[in-house]
Formats: structure tokens, C-alpha cells, sequence
């Protein structure tokens, strides 16, 4: 099958890669030319602007839009405007549902096919496949099978699921089509909620692993400061690469996070290449207002996403207000060290 | 009444203070003598040592321990090793209860009444009264009362919650007997594990009318930032202390701590005396502690605890686990800038 | 001051009373005719139409909304109509201020002033006046003054913040002109979510005293549930009306919310009255969804909303899956006992 | 290697199957005859009472206890009265690694070597192999390295760790000495802790997922209830078996958990069987005692557990406060109806 693809960033340039392997042909373009060359040089045939991209693509035409969800609205337009009714347009990058649901109607409208595609499986994916899950209309996701199939990892990827009867699915073979416009965003939104929570677990655990010597630390007595009451119990040296490693074997959170995380300490437990700064693209609070909107309890999602705004910064204001505080009622003045 | 005071911290000499116009004796004792000296100057009798305190009271004695919690074992068990069967002792610092269960019985064991005292008030205590939350044998306790009383802020401080029956209670006082030995210190301990939750809550949404301006702020647009979808709602240039002085008047919220809010934004609403490291004295995670025993769940209570250990960079390397974890899926570097 | 008030629900009607008693008129409608009828015997001029309303009004008309935020839009329509180009309208209930900012848009287009005011006090308000948080054109909001003035509680309602200088401004009164459109609802809304923070607070801590017994109940032993490891320290049994009633006097937790808590206890520590379904009126919902656009952590204020959804049942698919998960890896079957 | 096995429950009787099957000598005892029957046809020798187990092993003998965590110090201090100085005793239950460290220093004076083994791996590590963390003297874990070999899955479970080296190391077997007493129990306790907050995330996000169709459902206009604003974005029915199985190929939430989740789902997505009163074991409340010790925040974990509480009912009192305020300020009753 044959597939534009416009931008060619960390996951767009490995996803032509894995088409083109399974036999599609691709047309692809970025304003970077050298990333256009370097995947021409991977057997792309290479475009130096959209008109250009658009010309070269048969019709009913397949476009797949890889790029920032910032970008999304500017280029589906300039798009839109060049190809003909009957042309499908794909959102394969990380846009929120709502604009899915705004711009199949718009597409529509213009008898123009639009289908978004949530995916899942970073940098590795090249070799692991995606994990797609999509929306659109029934059709057209279906037309695009061999795109799909093509991307996402294959049945063989994961043992079947006990209980689990032989169907002509797709969900085995890591892709489905979760329903009409938007469906495969909000999908993908929550899956990257899940996300959050599930590497916040890590890192909570660890962090108290990290800390498992805490008793050895010397403490300040005074009446700001509660002295550790049980010091003999945070005694451990613990070596955080090998308890990751171990962890990944037979234990209830393996996880291919985990294997992530085990990679990321090998080199250096104490992390020191980073400093803490933890950002987020937007799933996470998205799927926090999807939770509120629906009256859905999601502690666990919305405190991971808190502490990354908190390791921003961006609980500071209220930090000084405790501290103001703290000292309006017990003239507590803020001490320096922590604990 | 005849007390001694062992500790001439803010708490303790403003207790004496109290006590003494209320025409109580006040026999002193601190380490530092220029609090001897101040205390002394106020009317107490000074002593420059736990004997010669112990010397000048009558028996039954009356002892007050105004101590960093961390230093009641021992101080008590000198003066245990100096009183005689029959005298009273009181911790009135911020003990943890279960000390108090375990002293207590100690104490029995040689004759000597231990009573725990909860006191809340700080530093506007000497004016206001302590509210008192107390733990120990009931006659003991009824045998203090005028102490108590003294200390109390008494029942004009408060018009009288309806329904309410007069009664002989002395809760309308601001001083309760309410249980046995560490029942004052976990009646204590709750209460300032609810004052962190009061003080989180405030602090939070404060943070969010301090940050009313987001959308004036220029954002990147990059696959690692969402940018902000709705700037035109985030415009609003909030005068803080002018909202917590509103607030003060007629609303939901009204309180004491938003009393003392409103004093600390009136010089600086910006707060830049404090860098935002929060300390904790203890009782909020004994709160927690108690919680999770219980099977209660506390995720206000616990999550304004954590905020200040986040506060003081206890999330560091968790931070740093989560932005390992994103680069190694999805290759992303860490960020320099907040949002 | 003429006013025109619509809806005499329990805040309309009791505002209108205020109103009253401040020299003010007012003209009332309410669809209830009954409504009508007590205002009306309370001294104001009942109407049976919006037209009669209207019609009633000298201009420039000053018309006061106080119906569900759910109707506001449709009744805001009907009133436009009917007035004219100068007439100011205020919204005085809990409207979303994204929607303030809408209709302020809307109004001025059509000369008409718009104001939002945020209204706290509850059913209190009657008696101890209303706090104001005002949204609007500067010159409108002043020329309502009378009005605010009139129905906040006025200086006298506490005592001044030290620090706090003499001053032409209005807060100090109970009412406070907060910015344009939307700012008064803005404020009210993160007050509101303040105050679930500040409830739960109470209430968790409450719920830790409540079972301060939990170390007598008699427990299983088996592979599912862990023993209580030290009962001796859960043997209380503390008199929580009591408890809430000590703490209004001199503690830090003191607060208009503690005085209401007192109050309920008195007659039902138990509470067996209600059922421990509650409601959220969507403040926490506005104040979280703007915490997470502006990217600031409130793990408080969210918690305090999750908790009231989980009141309601809505994690329970969540708790299902927890179970039904723990059967899969572990062959736990669900207890059916508490613990 | 020869080992005799004390409690021949879900766990005890597969682990000592796969002990059996690596060609290791097994001694069981049960109290209940017929588990021991069970075993013995399985190839065990059976034994009807602790004095026949310690007399029929070879010394230094090799005991694993795999029983309740509260029956453990029973069962020890009888089999510590039937051994010799220089026997092995293993506890691979549930233990609270504060036991251990007591335990430990208690057969030490008695010259009994005391292991403490966290066993993860539930149900399915009969095939699977336990993930095993060990706690106690080096040389006696050396000492029982066959055992332990035979317990884990072994290398070949996972794909070697990218970076990692060649090493004598076992943690690429599956398990682990990780330090003296008590450590084994503690790593296994913090890894229940993060399996809390995974857990949690898939549940939360699910939750979201089932309730996508939320703007179907009518809805009440009244002051209590916010109507949802926008309707339009949740009319999704969304199919959460093909859901939990299409992540479990390429994506980044891929774990045993989600494997075991996309299992439960196949019979019935709406979990039915279930009722929701989810039990917690203990480790999680553990690992938030330890966290809050060490000052380390885990807002993510203890909402998991803190969930588990509610699920049971344990904030009932709790939300009965939260609609009594509600009365009190705003004299709204309780609906009965949820949202």
C-alpha cells in the first residue's frame, strides 16, 4: 500500500521504516531536508513540500500526519486544501480526542475521510511495533488494514490470553479500532494516564528503596524536627540495578517499564544525568479532565501527575504559604536542611 | 495553684505567663538562665536546676514539661528519680502518644501521676488561651482544673454552637479531659495532622489565583509540551491579600489559619522571605501512621504531608527515575524550563 | 437602591431579606408562586412574569440572578431581551466563569453591563451577610456598591488583620471587586474548592478519632488480612462531640466549618442521618480542571473531590477490577468482611 | 538439596513442586492432613507433625515456612525448640521485615541461622518460578543457592537488560541477597507496594474507559448537581477486553499485571462476580509506614491502599461529616442518586 508521511521526527522516520519493510511504499516529507534525505537514503521516496507530497500519492490517497499535536490544525488545513474528497488523512501523532472529533467533522464536511491513530511504543517501536489504537469510520479504518498490520507488532509478540478464543480480531495482532472520531485519541489518552501512574509506582518504590539507609543519616533534635523514632530499621545498603534486574523475572510488576528502568540504572543508580525536571505532553492532564468531567475517582493518575508539576516548580508558592504560615501561628522559622 | 514549668521555650514561658495572672504560682526552670531570667522578671519563681525546682514546690508537686519532644524520656526520668509517690508530671510538648502510654505505666509503677496535654495555640496563645486536649487518670485530671482553666481561652471565646445544652463539660472552656494516658496527644496528633490539611488547602488554591495569569505566558510548542488550549480563561491579575481579607468576612472558609494568611500577604504577596522548604514536626505522620493501623483513609491528610516532604527535595531521585524512564521510551531529554 | 431579584430559593429569598433591611427595594420573581408570596409578605414586590419584572425596574435596571447555574443561560436570554442598552444584570449564582467571560462578551455587545458575583455564606447568610467576590467593568461594580454593601457583613464582622492599613478598599467590608468578567466566579470557584480540601481535612480526621477503638474489635487470621500489630494503641473511645466543640476554642483548626461540624455532632455523633452520599456542586470540578491547565499541583483539593465521587460509587468498577486482578495472581477470593 | 516445607497452602504446595521437579528432597507438613496427602502423592514426604519433620531431615537442616504472617513467630518458636545450633530456618511468607529483624537476632542467640525470603510470583509461579528477595548472612544464602535456583524462573524468563554485563550475579536468575535480616522482606514489601499503585493505575484508567459513555446517560438541572457541560465527548462505548489486549503488544502500559487484567476481562467485562471490598495484606500499608519514616512522599501508593480502604467502607463516617457540613452551611440533603 502506498502512504504519505509528513514529519519525520523520532517516531515518524522509524514508522516509514517498519511500512517499508513490510513491502509499502512511502512518500514523505519534513521541513527538515536532511531528515527527508536521510530517509529517502532508507529507500522513502523523498518530497520538499507538501504540494509536491500530495502529487506524488495515488488516489484514494493515504496521508499520515506525524508531527506536534501544536502543529496539527495548521498543516491538516494546508493539507485539506490539496487533496481531493475521497482522500483519508491520518493524525497518527498525540492529539487530544476533542480536536479528533472537530476535525473529522470538518473532513467530512469537505468529503474528506479523517481517522486518528494513538500510538503507542517510543523509540523502540521499529523493532517492537506499535501499538495502534484508532478511530474513524469502519470503512476507511479497514481499507487501511495493511497499514496497520504493517505498524503494529504482530500476534507474536505476546503469548495469547488463557480463555481468550480464536477470532478475526485484531486486537492480537496490537492494533484496534476502538471506535468513531476520537476514539483512538481518548484511548490513547488514558493509556498514557495509565502510564503516569504506573511510572510513578516505580519511582515512589524505589525512591524508598533509595532511602532504606535513612537511620544512618544524623538528626537534628530540636522542636521543629520529629527525630527518627526507629532508626534500626533503615540500616540497608540496597543496590538498586541488581533488585530492577531481579524484579523483572517471575514477579508480579514485571513490566516492560521495569525493563526500562532496570537499562536506566545499569550505568549509574544515582541518576545523576538528571536533574529531576519532569515534564509532561499533555495526556496526563488530559485524562485527569476526562476523569472529572465523568465523575471518575482518579487519585492514583492525578497524584502522578502532581508530582511532576511539583518537580517543576510549580507547588512553590503554596510551599512558601505553609512556611508563612507555620510561622504566623508558631513563629517557625524555615530551616534549611531537609529530612 | 502551685506548677512548676520545665522548659521556658515561645510555649512554655507564655504559659507561665498566662497561669500566673490567672493567679497561679509559677515555679521555673530552663537551661538557658536569661529565660530564667525573663521568666523571673514576670513574676515566676527562678531555679537553676531540676532539684532545686523540684525543692521549691509543695506536694503533691505539680511538674509541666514545655520540652522539644524529643528530650521528655530523659528530663522525665530525672525528675521521676527526684519527686516522691503522689506528685503529678505533665508533658504539655508534642510527644508521641504512644510515649505516653509507655511512660504512664512507668510512672504508675512508682507512684507518680502522669498526664499528657495536647496544647494547641502558639505563639498567640498568651492572649488567646491554649486549647487543651488531655490524657490521663480522671481525678488526677479534675484535680488540675484550675490549671487548665488558666490556660483555656475560656467560653467567651466562642458563641455557643447551637443545640448545644449547658452543661458542667468543659469543653465550651477549650479544655478536655479525653481519655486515659496518650489520649491528649492523640486527640493532639489528629488535630494537627487536619491543621495540614487545612493549611495544604489554602495553600493550593492560592497557588491557583497566583497562577490566574498563566495565559499571558509564552509557551513552546514542542512533542514534549502541550501547549496551553485555552490561554484566553488564565488572564486574570489576582490581588491576593485583598481576596484572603475578603474571605475573612461571611464566607465558607473563614478561619483562623485564613487569619493568619491574610497577616503574612500583607507585607509580601509573593512571599519571597521563604524558599518554600516546609518542615513537619511530627504529628502529621503520626496521623498517617495512625490512619493506615486503623484501615482509615486519609488521601487529604497524607497528600499535604507528602507535599512537604516534596517540598524539601525528598522526590529528587524519583523525579529523576521519571525522567530516566522517558528517556528511555520515548528518547526524551530533560526539560530546562517549568510550565 | 432598586433591585430586581430573580429566584427565591433558599439564597434569593434570604438575600432579598438583607437587601431589605438595608433600606433597599427590591422586585422578586420566582416561577413558585408561593416564593413570590412569602417575599412579598416580607416587604418586596412580587411579580409574576420577567416581564413584570422588567417592566417594575427604573433605569439603568439592576436585575440579580440567583437561579441554578443549569438555567442561567436560558433565563440571561429572556431578561436581555426584554431590557434595555444600560441595565446592568448580575449573575449571582455558581456559574462556571468560562461562561461569564461568554456572556460578558455577549451582553456588551448588546450595551447591556454584566457582573459576576461569587456568593458564600450559604444559609448563614441571612444573619451574618454574604462574602462577595465581584467580576465586571470597574464603574458598574461601583455603582453597585449600595447593593454589595448591603449585603456583605461589613467590617465589624471580624477583627482587623494586624499589619492591615486604613484604606478606601472594599474587602475589609466582605465584598471585593476581584477583575473583569469571570473574576468574581473565578475566585468564588477556588474557594469553594478550598473548601472541600478544608472539609475533608475535618472529616478524615474525625473518621482517625472515630476509630481510635479499632485495636478492640476482634480479628481474622489468615493469608488475606494482616492483624492489627498493636491494639494496645487503638483502645480509645473519645467523645467526638466533645472533641469538635474543645477545638473551637484557641486551636489552630478553628474555623466557621468546625463550628458547623460541632453543631451537626450534637445531636448524632453518628451521624445515622445521612448516608454518606455527597453531592458536589462542580466548584471542585472548575478548580481542579484549572489547577491542571495552569499546571498546579492541588493533590489536596483533588483528593477532597475524588473522595466525594467515591462516596457515590463511582470507583466501584475500579475496586472490581483490584479484586478481580488479586484473583488472577494471587487466587484471592474477596472477603466480604471490613477491615 | 534436601528442605522440609511447613505449610503446604496455595504457595507452599507449588513451590514445592518446582523444588521436587529440580531434583531437591521435600519434607512437608501441613495441619491439614489432606494437603499433606496432596504432596505426598506429588512426591513429598509427608509428615504428620513438626517433631516428625525436624526428625526426618539431615542437619544442618533447611526449614521454609510458608505460612500466615501472624502464625509465624508461633511456629517458629516451636520448630527453634526442635532444632540445632546450625540449622537453617527460611521464612518466605508475608512477614513484616521489623519481625525478622527481631527473629533474626532471636535464633542468632540460640545459634539458628534465620533467612527471611519475599516469594513473588502467586498462582502461576508453579510454571512461571518465584521471584525471590533474601534477607539474612551471606554465607548461609550462599549456602542455600540451590534451593533458591530451583524456586526462580532462571535467565532464559526475560531478555538479557541492554548494558548489562556478564556477571556471577543471580538477580538475572530471579533472585536476590539483598542485605542482612529483614531485607529480603523489605524489598518485597516495597514491591507490593508499587504493585498497589500499578494496579491502581490500570484500574483508574479502565474506570475512565467504562465511563466514556457518561454523556449518554440524563442528567438532574437543581443547585446540587453541575450538570456535564459537554456531552458530546463521552458517547463512546468502548470494548475494555480488546482494549486490555491490544496493550499488551508494543505498548508501553505491557506488564504481567495488564496480562492478567486482559485475562479477567474475557468473561465478563463487567467483572459481576465481584463486589468491589478490595483486601489489602499489609505490605502496602507497610511500605507507606516505612515511606513516611524515611520522609519520602508516596501520594501514588498510598492513594492505592487508601482506595483499597474506601472500597471497604472505611470512609463511611468520614462522607457522613461531609453531608452533614453540606446541611449545615448550605442546607442541602443528601441525594440519592449518583454522578
Amino acid at each position: 500500500m502506498q502512504l504519505g508521511m509528513i514529519g519525520l521526527g523520532r517516531m515518524g522516520i522509524n514508522m516509514v521504516g517498519r511500512l517499508m519493510k513490510a513491502g509499502n511504499e512511502c512518500v514523505v516529507y519534513d521541513p527538515r531536508a536532511e531528515a527527508v534525505q536521510t530517509s529517502r537514503s532508507q529507500g522513502a521516496v523523498g518530497t520538499s513540500s507538501l504540494e509536491e507530497l500530495v502529487a506524488r500519492l495515488a488516489t484514494p490517497r493515504v496521508i499520515w500526519l506525524m508531527v506536534p499535536a501544536a502543529l496539527v490544525d495548521e498543516i491538516l488545513s494546508k493539507i485539506a486544501s490539496l487533496v481531493e474528497a475521497g482522500d483519508i488523512i491520518i493524525d497518527g501523532g498525540n492529539s487530544y480526542y476533542h480536536d479528533d472529533i472537530r476535525r473529522g467533522a470538518e473532513m467530512r464536511s469537505r468529503g474528506i475521510h479523517y481517522v486518528d491513530v494513538g500510538t503507542s511504543g517510543g523509540i523502540a517501536g521499529l523493532e517492537r511495533g506499535y501499538c495502534l489504537m484508532i478511530g474513524g469510520e469502519k470503512e476507511i479504518v479497514d481499507h487501511l488494514d495493511p497499514i496497520f498490520a504493517a505498524l503494529a507488532p504482530g500476534i507474536d509478540a505476546a503469548p495469547r490470553t488463557p480463555g481468550r478464543q480464536d477470532s478475526d480480531g485484531t486486537a492480537e495482532q496490537g492494533y484496534l479500532h476502538c471506535g468513531p472520531h476520537g476514539a483512538g485519541h481518548f484511548v490513547k489518552m488514558v493509556h498514557n494516564g495509565i502510564e503516569y501512574g504506573l511510572m510513578a509506582a516505580y519511582a515512589e518504590g524505589l525512591n524508598i528503596l533509595h532511602s532504606a539507609n535513612a537511620g544512618k543519616r544524623v538528626q537534628d533534635m530540636d522542636a521543629e524536627t520529629t527525630p527518627m523514632r526507629n532508626p534500626e530499621f533503615y540500616q540497608y545498603e540496597l543496590d538498586l540495578p541488581e533488585i530492577a534486574e531481579v524484579w523483572r523475572r517471575g514477579s508480579v510488576v514485571a513490566s516492560w517499564l521495569l525493563d526500562l528502568t532496570a537499562e536506566a540504572l545499569i550505568d549509574d543508580a544515582e541518576l545523576t544525568e538528571f536533574s529531576g525536571r519532569v515534564s509532561d505532553s499533555g495526556e496526563g492532564r488530559w485524562t485527569t479532565l476526562a476523569a472529572v468531567d465523568e465523575g471518575v475517582p482518579v487519585p492514583v493518575i492525578s497524584a502522578a501527575l502532581f508530582s511532576r508539576f511539583e518537580s517543576r516548580g510549580n507547588a512553590d508558592y503554596a510551599d512558601r504559604l505553609l512556611s508563612a504560615m507555620r510561622k504566623q501561628f508558631g513563629g517557625h522559622g524555615e530551616k534549611k536542611a531537609g529530612g
